[in-house]
Formats: structure tokens, C-alpha cells, sequence
């Protein structure tokens, strides 16, 4: 596959990631991965002194229904709605097949009272096999801020 | 014509209908919009409970116009600038030959003495025949935020 | 070189050239001009008089490895984080072979403890020519603030 077509591929599953994310459809937040998937979020010093320490960690799409049904229970994501803008993907074909991709995302986030501010910003780095149903195999947020946000604990 | 191709048409229209609001072009506006088009601004808790009230209403390229010519006359628009950050369109394409589509948006206000705030954030919810000469039939503007903002009279 | 395939090459470049920047990177950076190019910081009043002023003013690729060296001396870079979000190009064909492209450009800033902001909003007017290895002849980046920040001696 084209280096354009998986750009192409990657940015319609930004959107739909975002969309649901946005739209407060966590339910489907799960199925943009593969079963065996990684996801992880971390701070960009973390992440440049190549530490694995992260602020979220789960390892599977079992962790990550968990983590949905678990938000739910909490009623934590209603109060205050998001809003994903993601850019353009870099791409990299690895030897083994896999690709690398680096997206810059900021994300607003508005409260009940109107109160609009930047929640959080950074990139995703993400790995996944080039096919025409794109499913990630890792993506790591990566934040621009070192600084724990309690409600990190939602999806980014 | 293909998904890729309509998605192409539709960012390009985004792109200059920001580039015309975010220069000052007020008067281009309504030229993005066929004769009988519906302009809409709502919110998101409006639009997810079905309710039609909106903040601003506009039926036809007429109103589209008369409201600009009301802007310039009270003189609003000048006092700050705005720039528009329009992300990647998800559509869906209808059996009566109408595509939808759902595009975020983040509209980031700078006023005169440079602070700068983000002034809206939302979702372009369009109605659209799928032709070379893109024009929308219908732009329903989502936004995040259930409070009024009094300058959410200018277009967005 | 068709339209789309020239709006591909320009978004590539913004992606990399935005990755660099706030990557830290900065060495990187002269690497998106040609040798003659000329990079400018001006406000959008000045732009939409004609007035030449700029905020920052470089000629030649020396001048931006200068300015990279004089950061990396006064060590300003590093004490905060960078995001830029860029959208989509406009682009313009003109009879002398040279693109014109215009395209909205946000930047958020995160500090160390956290706090994240807009740091920019505006447009960056490019000119270049249209070919594979593509380089900036010129990038005037237009700010909706007209108040001088004295950050912006970062390159934007």
C-alpha cells in the first residue's frame, strides 16, 4: 500500500476516533484497536528520556472495555464535552511491516457553564499493520504538559 | 463521484469559507450556500435531544445576506479577528444523493489588545449534492458550549 | 504538478517542519527554505496595509541557522512546549511558475507547571516552486495578535 493511502486510512480513523470520543460514544472507542493493542499516555519528558513510566496503561481491548465500563459507572464523562483536532499524519514503514505514525491532537474542552480551555495537547504515536481495516496496535499520547491531570483518566 | 473525491471538494470549501470569515470577506459567505439553504448554529445539548431551537436561524441565501449587511452596520465584526482550525470530514453518503457530513471545528478569537481565547468549539453538520460546484445545502453549527455567547451573531 | 499533488507535498512539508519545531528540534528548521529565502513575523494590520515592518525579518538560510544558534545560546527554547496545528493550504498557480499558498496556522503553548495556552494564531503565506523536493522561497507568517510578544522570537 501507498504511503498516501495509509495517510489517507489513519486520518478517516482520526476522525471517526474523534467523533466518537466527541460525541460521548466511549462504547466505541475499543474497536479502533486490535485485540493484542497497547494504549498508553505519557508526558513528552517521559517520553524523550525514553522512561516507560505512564499516566494510563492498558494492555488489550479487554482493558480498555474496562476502562469505558468503568467511566460509565463513575459518571465522569458527561459533565464537560471534548473536542479532538487532530493534524497530519507522519508515517514511516518499518522492515517488518509495521507502520510508525507521529499526529499532532489538541484537544478543547467546554464545561456546563460555557468555559472553554485547552485540555490537552500532544501527539499520538501510533504502530499498526498497513490493510484497509485500519486497527492500532499501539498508540501512545504523548502530552505536551508533566503536569498529572486527574481526569486523564478519560480516553485522549 | 468517489468518498475520497467529495472529501476533497468539501475541505476545500472549509478551507475558503475560513480563510473569507477569518479575513474580514464577510460578503463571500452566503456563496458557499446554494439558494434555499438552511444555516443553523445550536447546541450540542439541543442537537442530541432533537430540539430545533436554534441560536441563529437563516433560511435562504437572502437572510445569509441581510445578516452580513446588519454586521457591517453595527460595526461588530472589526473589533477582533478570528481564525478557524477545521479538521477532517466524516461522510456518509444517502440513497437520495445528498451526502452528510460531520466536521469539527475550533474557532480561536484574538482581540485588540492580543489576548487570545478559543471562542468556539463544535462540529459543521452539512447537507450537500455531490458536484464539482460544491455548495451546502445545509450547515448546522454544533457547538460544544450550552451558553449563549451574544457574538454568536457572527457567522461561523 | 497538479493541484492536489502540490497541496499533498505543502501539507507534508507544514507536518515535518511542525514536528521539528516542536520536537525541538530547531536545527531542522532552515531545511524547509531554499537558499535565497526570506521568513517573516508580521501582524495582520501590517499585512493588510501593505507595511513592510515585520516583527521578525530573516533573508537567506544563514540568517535562520543564526537565529537557531542565538535560541540554543540563550537557552529560551526549552524552558516550555510548542504544538502547532496547522490546516489546509490554499493554493494559487501563478504564470512565473510560483505557488502562492496561504494556510491558517494555531500554536499552543504548554509551560512547566502545566498550564497551556494559544500561544499564536494567524496564516502562513508561502511562495515556492512546485517541485518533488519542495523548499520554501518565502514564508511570511501573518499573526491576528497585533501586540509584539517577546517570545516570538521563536521561529513560528
Amino acid at each position: 500500500m501507498q504511503d498516501n493511502a495509509i495517510a489517507y486510512l489513519l486520518t478517516q480513523l482520526n476522525a471517526r476516533y474523534a467523533r466518537s470520543l466527541d460525541n460521548g460514544r466511549l462504547e466505541e472507542w475499543p474497536d479502533y484497536f486490535d485485540d493484542a493493542c497497547t494504549y498508553r499516555v505519557t508526558t513528552l519528558d517521559n517520553h524523550r528520556r525514553g522512561l516507560p513510566a505512564s499516566l494510563i496503561y492498558a494492555k488489550g481491548k479487554g482493558m480498555l472495555r474496562d476502562r469505558v465500563q468503568a467511566l460509565r459507572a463513575a459518571n465522569i464523562y458527561e459533565a464537560q464535552g471534548y473536542r479532538h483536532v487532530v493534524g497530519t499524519p507522519l508515517l514511516e514503514l518499518r522492515e517488518d511491516g509495521m507502520v510508525h505514525a507521529e499526529t499532532p491532537v489538541v484537544v478543547v474542552r467546554t464545561m456546563r457553564n460555557g468555559d472553554m480551555s485547552i485540555f490537552a495537547a500532544g501527539a499520538y504515536h501510533d504502530r499498526f499493520l498497513a490493510q484497509a481495516q485500519l486497527r492500532l496496535a499501539e498508540r501512545v499520547v504523548v502530552c505536551d504538559s508533566s503536569r498529572v491531570n486527574t481526569l486523564l483518566a478519560i480516553p485522549l
